[in-house]
């Protein structure tokens, strides 16, 4: 992509209503605009990553499950046969708009903000006997929250990007199986989105059905959201704001001998039980055609609320720093005006490719700002290309996470650069 | 993909309530699943359809504009600034849900049906003079219209997918170049979808501000909901609600001399002139440092729609025929029940690849019932794997919509059947 014709522009100056560091940074950057307080528009650049992160979630996902995509309204009496419609306080209500379309359809709909009053009843509808068990399936999509506060960036959306899967088992036995499944799955997906290394398996409330608890995954964030106890050596952690000394007791850990650190939650694993088939009557008929009820589990990741956990994760004072795996582009071609350098630049481009390479090919920049809004944008590899360069037949390779030493590449190599790049690191 | 373990199940007889074709073509062959009158879930077979669909139109898009995800919810000021908060009767209002939230946050959001009220002030937000533009931005997302009546499947959704692109110019002149530009695409695009043949550029209202006509895109359809006064020869085609005697003047037809046939729209681009710039005081600055007014066009496709046109528009009376390139699946293979057949499908199915072949694999279903489903879900080649078959060690080809003369290929060629069936055809 051409940043001479990029949708977008750096930014200069944030509103002051941007309080959070990710919504700052990715709005400085171009990625995001903010349209309401926590409801973002994503620009191209925003959408690229997002996409990458919702790409490395689906193939995770479509190892133990089948992707659908549920509807955003549902009716009332849904919510209702769950008791959840008034319990659920951030619950969105739509309705139609002016007299002219009230008079014609004045029904109101519940704006999903999670699935299980769609899904529920969807596979009841497929489900007769046991042969017909287990079923998971899991589906990305927009999320509708109305949050009395949204300050957190991406990181707490009125309306956000959401992977959420669900599972119907037999019984407690097959749930229990798959929620490790799952749990492993999950580590791969935040492996993969480069955040192994400072997740952990977060022990939370056990919640309404099982004694045994649920899971969150926290990420390591300066300014995250929850506190936890973590044991790096064995990788378990508690959420501090959650578990007790009675459940210290229980799960046989001494909390004063751990580590204290702020943590953002990025995924939750939690077995459903009967809730949600009791709430249905969901049943199905086993060997003997007796009926039994359906256990259920449900996961999720905020997508759009990774990418904020990894904006304001990796990022330091001049800008974003992408990883890799979800980086926009791969590399940032920086044309220093002079003899030959646009000229030089184009073919780099060509044989690294247009949707590997972010291109600053304004003219109307001097190199000052360039290298700056490269810093910002934080694309992983910054490739310069300035007349000092090119007098020795090469261009200069930078590291924007300091991840190498810079080095020269001569321009007939260019197209082995992947291949250095990983040598120098 | 394996039907025995698939998400969803062939359904005999659908509700009443589901009065469109297609609604009841797609709810039985278990590609979709009705939650609300016009409001669908995807299941993982109607996901695949959609997702091929998006990805056409995708592959054209990119070619003219910067693909964008804008928000659902937008403020309502920015909806009463275009004078279409009370305008557009489909308008949903989305609010807090309960007693508890309303305290926090009681304001009231619009839930975009179109998107001009969220990009038009966000492309200003980038653009000071006339070197920031042109600029063309699009997006697929889901959309809420709060239909009256909603009774055509996914030919009329209350929450439907959609893709729109808006442009931004600097005269009228560049917007109508643009104009001509996006026709091209989105001839692509029907041409790709399989419906080039039956699609014609239809004059049609002419809008706010111009006096040239906009275009919709017409698919023929037994049950459309459109009539078009159609010329062959030329192409061209009017739609008749819209275009009036005095038309037929100022453009030099003789309507009386035309085939007069149902149609559906499919697709329309619209030139919007300054209708929004002005109302949201977007201008640029000319050469000369003079204030110019921005030329907008939009340009929508509903992609949930076109599964709905295309649906019913293939469909016999045995079920759903998919053009090939957004078939779920390219080979539905039928797995007979006898001595080996189980063994050498398995075969087929590892040869053929997973993703292009839904096996039918299922023990407990007859012959007939297999076929029978197999006619229903319309996939467009099924490879019939029977103890006869195997006797004279080959697979029956069988074409789902008559593209070709049943043949047997041996065993031995199953990798190389896409060939033999491109021959065959």
């Amino acid at each position: 992509m051409r940043l001479s014709q990029s949708f977008s522009k750096t930014v200069k100056s944030v509103s002051e209503e941007l309080e959070s560091a990710n919504a700052r940074l990715l709005t400085q950057g171009g990625y995001i605009h903010q349209e309401i307080a926590g409801v973002y528009s994503y620009l191209p650049l925003g959408l690229r990553v997002l996409n990458k992160i919702e790409a490395i979630v689906r193939s995770e996902m479509d190892k133990i499950g089948s992707e659908v995509l549920l509807s955003s309204l549902a009716p009332k009496a849904n919510w209702e046969t769950t008791g959840r419609l008034e319990s659920v306080d951030v619950l969105f209500k739509a309705s139609g708009g002016n007299q002219l379309s009230q008079e014609k359809n004045s029904t109101e709909y519940v704006l999903n903000s999670t699935h299980e009053e769609i899904i529920t009843p969807l596979v009841q509808s497929f489900v007769q006997s046991y042969k017909d068990l287990p079923v998971a399936a899991y589906q990305i999509q927009t999320k509708f929250r109305n949050e009395a506060r949204a300050k957190s960036g991406l990181m707490r959306g009125r309306e956000f990007r959401m992977k959420d899967l669900y599972s119907f088992h037999v019984s407690e036995a097959d749930l229990n199986a798959f929620y490790e499944k799952a749990k492993e799955s999950y580590q791969a997906i935040f492996a993969a989105l480069g955040l192994g290394a400072d997740t952990f398996i977060t022990y939370a409330s056990g919640g309404d059905f099982t004694t045994a608890y649920s899971h969150e995954f926290q990420t390591l964030l300066a300014n995250g959201e929850d506190t936890i106890y973590l044991d790096r050596a064995t990788g378990v952690a508690y959420n501090k704001e959650v578990v007790t000394d009675e459940d210290a007791k229980k799960l046989g850990v001494d909390f004063s001998k751990m580590e204290i650190i702020r943590a953002s939650e990025v995924g939750n694993i939690f077995p459903l039980g009967l809730k949600f088939s009791k709430a249905f009557d969901f049943s199905y008929l086993d060997e003997n055609g007796a009926k039994q009820p359906v256990y259920m589990g449900c996961y999720g990741i905020g997508t759009s609320r990774l990418m904020g956990v990894i904006a304001e994760k990796f990022a330091d004072e001049k800008g974003l720093v992408w990883p890799e795996p979800i980086a926009p582009f791969a590399y940032h071609l920086i044309t220093l005006h002079g003899e030959g350098t646009e000229a030089e630049s184009a073919k780099i481009y060509d044989t690294l490719g247009a949707d590997n390479v972010l291109w600053d090919d304004r003219k109307d920049k001097g190199a000052g700002e360039m290298f700056g809004d490269a810093d910002l944008l934080g694309i992983p590899v910054q490739l310069i290309v300035s007349p000092r360069n090119l007098a020795k037949n090469a261009v200069e390779v930078k590291s924007r996470g300091g991840k190498f030493e810079s080095f020269m590449v001569p321009l007939e190599e260019v197209s082995g650069l992947a291949e250095k790049i990983v040598k120098a690191s």
